[in-house]
């Protein structure tokens, strides 16, 4: 069993009164190259996201607006994790089983995430997820 | 005299009842590999951010939430562009004068760059980029 599955990343902030501004740098602030970004918006307040894993990828999870529930899982130990502030990033591991939940009206999801789109890459049904974890592979 | 300083991506939408979903891939949704991330939040309704450019640095800028307006000057044309849709990113080739203003209250101005910081990329003098530009350097 790995400890480190997941982890909070605070991201720097250069503070003004016009508004703050967080950078993130690839491979430096988070540990690895941004092949892609995506991100969740106009969620209906309240909403909640079904969960997948991935074999391989990457992800850090960042509330850019509002604020949601990060549901973990690695198959060993569960939390979840309130993001409700921007400068905030919650770095996941390949292998981590996650939901999204209780959305604030206007909350924006953004992730970065370590590869490319990759189909294959996702485990979309729970029961494998166990066994996969069960059988040590993709660790 | 170039044409194309900057021109609007539509981005991919996955539409859900639970919330949309954008994705943009480094070097394919966007003309260049995703180095950094940045974004602007926290900023009053209205607030103005002044303007620079870059020597070098191409840019996408996307209002994730609420919506602003970008200011772009390539030094023969110039443009204001409202962005108040998520599935839009305006990209900025380099040597472009850029300010942001009229933010609404909310908003998330979220900003994939093509190179890491390099304080020795930007421009901060308006002069300095006039001449760049009539110099015809940097393109």
């Amino acid at each position: 069993m790995r400890n480190d599955s997941w982890s909070l990343i605070q991201f720097p902030v250069v503070k003004d009164d016009r508004g703050n501004l967080t950078f993130i740098e690839g491979a430096q602030t988070v540990p690895f190259d941004i092949k892609r970004v995506y991100y969740l918006y106009d969620v209906p307040g309240g909403a909640h996201r079904g969960g997948h894993a991935h074999k391989d990828l990457e992800q850090v999870v960042i509330a850019a607006s509002g604020s949601f529930d990060l549901e973990l899982d690695d198959g060993h130990r569960q939390q979840t994790v309130t993001l409700n502030r921007s400068y905030y990033g919650l770095y996941m591991k390949n292998m981590v089983w996650r939901g999204l939940g209780n959305f604030s009206s206007g909350a924006c999801c953004l992730v970065l995430a370590s590869q490319h789109y990759l189909e294959a890459d996702y485990i979309r049904d729970f029961d494998e997820f166990k066994r996969l974890v069960s059988s040590g592979k993709n660790k």
